[in-house]
C-alpha cells in the first residue's frame, strides 16, 4: 500500500516535534514538508535534539508548494484561520491544533480569543473520537481539542449523559510543557520546579470549550468550573473531577462499571482495572487517557480522575489519531506507544 | 533573662530535625534533650546533615530524666498518648505533633485512627493560634494542628463565620516530605517525581479534623470534602478551595476585603497585596500561611487558596509559635525565617 | 515469518518493565513467559501501570516449563548464576542483565561482588555490540553490559584504540532508577530531589568492568577513574569523560573526526552533528547513545561526553539488541524509538 | 549600637532579593536603599514573593541620594565598573558582587569578558575570607567571587599550598538559579528538569579566576581544568574535584587531617565530621561550605567534594560576610541560618 504525504505546518513547537517523533514510525505516512518560518534550511534536530537519527529539514514552502494529502497545521491561533483555507481549497485534508476552529459558537471564540473570526463560515469537526468518531470520517477540517478539555471532557460524559451531576468543578494538574517552547517566567525553572502555581483560576480560555461539548451546547444543565495549576512535571494533565450528584442513590461501583461499559470499545481510554487510581507518569509518551479513582464521599461529592499526556492525547497524538479515522486507516497506527515509567 | 529549657522527643523525623533547625537559633530557649531510640548516642548529624554544625547528640533517657520546662512530642500517634501524660505530671508543658489529643469527639479519633484512647480525660487545646490564642497560653497540652487542616482550615474560617457558604471543596497538593522520613513506595524517587498522584481520595484522617474545625464542631451547616494529592515538591501544602456560595450578592472584592480585616492581625497569616496568587514556594522554610487568588465565577463557585510550608506553619514553626503563646514570649521568636525563594 | 517464543525472568523490577514495554511491539517476538516470585498470578499493571493494556500475568513456573527460545534474566547478581544453566542446558539463548557473566578474570568477579562463582566454566559474551558483535552473532549465553559501562566505554573507546591517552576520569551522573524498584534511602524523594549525591567514589563495582573492557584486558596501558553522582534524574547516565592526551598534537577536529569515523556504521551510537553537547533527555526511553562535546582544553584535557537511557541502551534495550543479533533479526528490530523530548 | 545603613544595587535579581532575605534580620543593619531601574516604585514583592511581609520599595536613585554607609552592587559586570566609583568616591564601602574587580590581571579580565576595563587603576580585595580576611578588613571596594570559583578555591587551597597535586580537575555541577532571573532556553522547565547539561566545556569565564587564585597568580605549577554542567536543582554548586597526586605516599587520612586542620578556625567551611561526603541539600538556603568524600584510588587519583549555595556563600552571603569584616562585625552576623534540609 502508498504512503498519504504529510505537513506539518509550524514544526518549531512541542506539538510539532511530537507529531515528527510519532509520524516517523506511522506505517502509512510519508513525511514530504516540515515547515518553520524561523528556523527555515536547518535540521530539525537543531530544534529537537531527541530526533538526531532523522534526516529532515526545516522548509518555508508557499501553500501551493507544500505536496501533501493531509496537513497537520501547529501555527498559533489567531493564524491558523489565515492559513488552514489555502489548504482546504487544494483538497487536503487538515487537522488544526490551534483554537480556531473548536467552537460551534463563533461569538464565544471571540469573546475569548479577543480577536474576530475572519473564516466563520468555515465547519470543522471536533475533534475528541470518542464522541465524533462517525462525524471525522467524513472530515475535511478537524478542530483539535483542548488539552484541558480532552483530560475533562472525557472524565465527564457518562455522568453528564446520565444525568447523574448537577455541577462540576475540574480541579486541573498541568505540567509545564503545556506552555510551549518559549521561555518565559512561566516557565524558568528555579521557581517553577517545587512549586505550585495555578493561574487563570476562573476565566481559562478552555472553559468555554470544556463547557461547550459537556454541557453539549447548552441542552444539558450542569454548572462546569474549571482551574488550572502549573505542578512541576514535563508533561501531562491530570483533572480531578470533583462532581456533585443529583441525587445519592447511585454508588461508586455503580459509576464504575458505568464508565467501564461507556469507554468498553475506545482503543485509548482506559478505565482501570480495579478502579485504580491515575498516574500522571503511567500515560507518559503514550495517547492513553487513563480514568480511575472513583469515589463518593458523604456529601455527594463524587471524584472522577483522568490523566493525559498534554502533548500526545492532548495534542499531536489525537491529531494523528483523527487523521487514521479520516484516513481509513486502523485508528491506532503509530499510536501503540505504551507510557515511559518511570 | 535566662532561657527555658527544651526537649524534642522522637526527634530522628522530619519534624524533630525542624524543630532543631529553628529552635537552636531561637533566643530564649536551650535544647536539653533531643531523643531517638534507634539512634541513641549518635550525633544529629548523621541523621540531618544540614545540622552538622550543631554540637548535639540524640539520647533515649528515661522520662524522670528529662531536663526540660517545654517538651515537644514528635513520636507518632498512638505512642504519643502513651508518653505525654508523664511530661504533664512532672509539670512540663507539652506541645504535640501527633493526631492523639486533636479531637474533640473521641469516638471519631478512635474511629479514624483504628485505636482505642488511653488518656480521653486529657484535655488539650487545638494549637492552631489563628483560633484559639487565648485558650493556649493558659493550656498545658496542646495538640498541634495536622499539616492540611492548618492549611484547609485558614483557607476557610471567614467564609464559615460569616455564613457564606454551604459546601466547600478542598483540593490539596502536598508535597512528598509530608509521608515522613522513611522510603516507602509512595515516596521513591523514580515513581514520585514528575508525577502525580492523589491518596485516600475520600477518606483522609484529616478529614474529620479538618470538619471540627470547620463546623465548629457541628454547629455550622457546611459541607466539606478533602483530597490530597501528592506533586513533586519537597515541602508544602498548596489547598485550592472550591466553595459554593450560598448566595451571589457577594463580590469577589467584598470576600478579599474580609479575608485582609479577619487577618489583618495575624503575624503569621498573610493575605497577599492584590489578591495576588499564592505560590508554594514563596513560603518554603518559613512558617507564614499565603493566602490570595481569591477568585469567583458564572456559577457561584468561589476559590480561595493558601500556601503552607508542612513542616513549618504545618508542623514544627506553628508547635514553636504555640510554645511562644504559653511561655509568654513575643509570637515570633525563633520563626522571622522568610521564605527561601527561588 | 512465525515469531520466536521469548521468557522475562524477574520481571518485577524497572528493567523487566522495560523489556515488556519494548518487546510488546516487536514484530518478531511473542512473549510467552513473565516471572516473578512474589507476584505470581499478579497482572503486570499492578507493578507496572503503564502496561494496563497488555494483557499479561507474572507466573513462577519451573524452569522446564517454561516455553521460550530466547530468555532475558533480570534477577540479581548471584542468582542469575544458579538460574541461567538451567535455560542453556535446556537449547535455550540467554541475555543476563546482572554481573555475574560479565567479567574475563573471575578473581575479579569474586573480589568485588564478594561472593564465589558457582560456575566459572561458563562462558559468556560481553554483550556490547560495538565491540563484540561477530562474537554475539554466535553466542548462546549475553552477558548484558552494566548501564555505567555501556556510557563509560562508548566515551572512550576510539581513544584507547588509537593511543591517544594516558588517564580517563569518567564523571558520572545518573538518574535515580538506577537504583532499581525498591525504595531505600537512596532513592527517598525528599533528599533525592533538589540535590546531588555521589557514591563509591572510588570503589563502584563497574570500575573493574569499565577497566576490563576498556583496557583491553590488561593490553593497554591506560589509567581509568571512575566516579558515579545521583542527580535528580528519573533515567539517564550521563558521562564527562576527562581523558589526559598522550601529546599535544591532536585538534579537537581530529578527534571529532575519529569518532564520527569510528562509530558511523553503528545504528545506535551517533556522534552528534557539528559536535552539539549531548543532552541526558535526548536519549529518555530510546536506544542510542549520543556522544559530542569534544573539547580540548591548554592542559591537554580533553571532554568526550555520552548520554544513553540508563534502563535502554544501559539495560533493557542493549538486550534486545544483542537478541536481535543471535537471532539474526534487523538489530533495530522493536527498538526504533526515538527519545521522548521534553 | 546603632545600625549601619545599606543600599543595594540592582535587587531585581536573585542575588537582590537573597540579600535581602538575609540582610532583612542582621542585626546591625538597616536597608535604606533598594534599587531596581525597571521597577522603580514597587513593592520589593513583586519580584520577590517570599518578601511579603517587608515594607521596601524599589527606587532608582542618583548614586549622591543614596544614603549608606556599605553599598552592594548586584548590577551585571559592565555595569558594575561603571557604578561603582560614585560610591567609593562618597566614602562609602562597597562590595561589588559582578566579574569586574575579581582579576588582578587587567589583560584576563578583557579577554575573558570581552570588553575593555575602563578603571583599571582601582584596586579591589577578592572577598574569599579564607585567604583574604585581614585584606579585608582594611577594604573599601571588595569584588566578591563568583560562585563557581567559591566552590572550587575550597576544595583545592590545602592540596596547592601543600604541593600535593599536579593536576586539579573541577567537573561542576550548578543549580539553575546560577543562570539568573531571566528567563531563556538553557532556564526552560521543560528542558532543565529530567536533564543534564553541561555548557562551556573548557573556556567558562570562571576557569581563569580560578586559576588565578588557585596557581596564586602564577607562583604555583598546577595545571587546572574546569568544567561546569546545570543539574536540575533549585541552589548549589557541587563541584567533584578530580586532582592527580604527585606521589603516592600519602593516605587519604592524611589529606582528610589536612583538610581538618586547614579550616579548623573558619566559621562557615565545615570538614565533614567522618569524613562524609557532602550533599548539596544540607547547605541550601546557608553560607556554609561542606567538604568531605576525601578518596584517593590505585591511579593517584585524589577526589574532594565540596558543597556550597551559589546564591548565598557563593554570592549574597558571602557578600555579608565580606561587610561584617569590613566593619568589624561578628563575621557570623546575620548568616547562621542552617540549611533547609530536606
Amino acid at each position: 500500500m502508498s504512503k498519504i504525504k504529510v505537513g506539518i505546518l509550524g514544526a518549531s513547537g512541542y506539538t510539532g516535534g511530537e507529531l515528527l517523533r510519532l509520524l516517523y514510525k506511522h506505517p502509512k505516512v510519508e513525511i514530504t514538508t516540515v515547515t518553520s518560518r524561523k528556523n527555515d534550511g536547518e535540521d530539525v534536530s537543531v530544534l529537537h535534539p531527541h530526533l538526531e537519527s532523522l534526516d529532515l529539514k526545516f522548509s518555508n514552502p508557499n501553500s501551493k508548494d507544500v505536496d501533501a494529502d493531509v496537513v497537520f497545521c501547529a501555527v498559533p491561533h489567531g493564524v491558523s484561520m489565515k492559513v488552514v483555507p489555502d489548504y482546504l481549497d487544494q483538497g487536503m485534508k487538515v487537522v488544526d491544533l490551534s483554537g480556531d476552529f473548536r467552537f460551534k459558537n463563533i461569538k464565544t471564540y471571540e469573546k475569548w480569543y479577543g480577536m474576530e473570526h475572519i473564516h466563520p463560515e468555515l465547519e470543522a469537526v471536533f475533534g475528541l473520537p470518542e464522541i465524533n468518531r462517525e462525524l471525522i470520517k467524513d472530515a475535511n477540517l478537524i478542530a483539535n481539542p483542548g488539552c484541558f478539555p480532552t483530560g475533562a471532557i472525557l472524565s465527564s460524559l457518562p455522568l453528564v449523559e446520565n444525568d447523574l451531576v448537577e455541577r462540576i468543578i475540574l480541579d486541573s494538574k498541568t505540567g509545564i510543557s503545556g506552555a510551549g517552547v518559549k521561555p518565559s517566567d512561566k516557565t524558568h525553572y528555579p521557581t517553577c520546579t517545587d512549586n505550585v502555581k495555578p493561574y487563570a483560576l476562573t476565566n481559562h480560555r478552555h472553559t468555554p470549550e470544556i463547557r461547550e461539548q459537556i454541557g453539549n451546547f447548552g441542552e444539558l444543565d450542569v454548572k462546569v468550573s474549571f482551574t488550572p495549576h502549573l505542578v512541576p512535571v514535563i508533561r501531562g494533565i491530570y483533572t480531578t473531577n470533583h462532581s456533585i450528584l443529583v441525587k445519592d442513590d447511585v454508588s461508586e461501583d455503580d459509576i464504575y462499571s458505568l464508565y467501564c461499559e461507556y469507554y468498553k470499545d475506545e482503543p485509548f481510554v482506559q478505565v482501570l482495572k480495579d478502579n485504580k487510581i491515575p498516574l500522571l507518569a503511567s500515560v507518559r509518551g503514550s495517547n492513553y487517557c487513563h480514568i480511575g479513582g472513583i469515589s463518593k464521599d458523604d456529601t455527594d461529592q463524587l471524584i472522577v480522575i483522568s490523566a493525559i499526556d498534554n502533548l500526545v492525547k492532548g495534542a499531536s497524538g489525537q491529531a494523528i489519531q483523527n487523521m487514521n479515522i479520516m484516513c481509513g486507516f486502523d485508528e491506532t497506527d503509530g499510536l501503540k506507544e505504551l507510557g515511559l515509567y518511570p
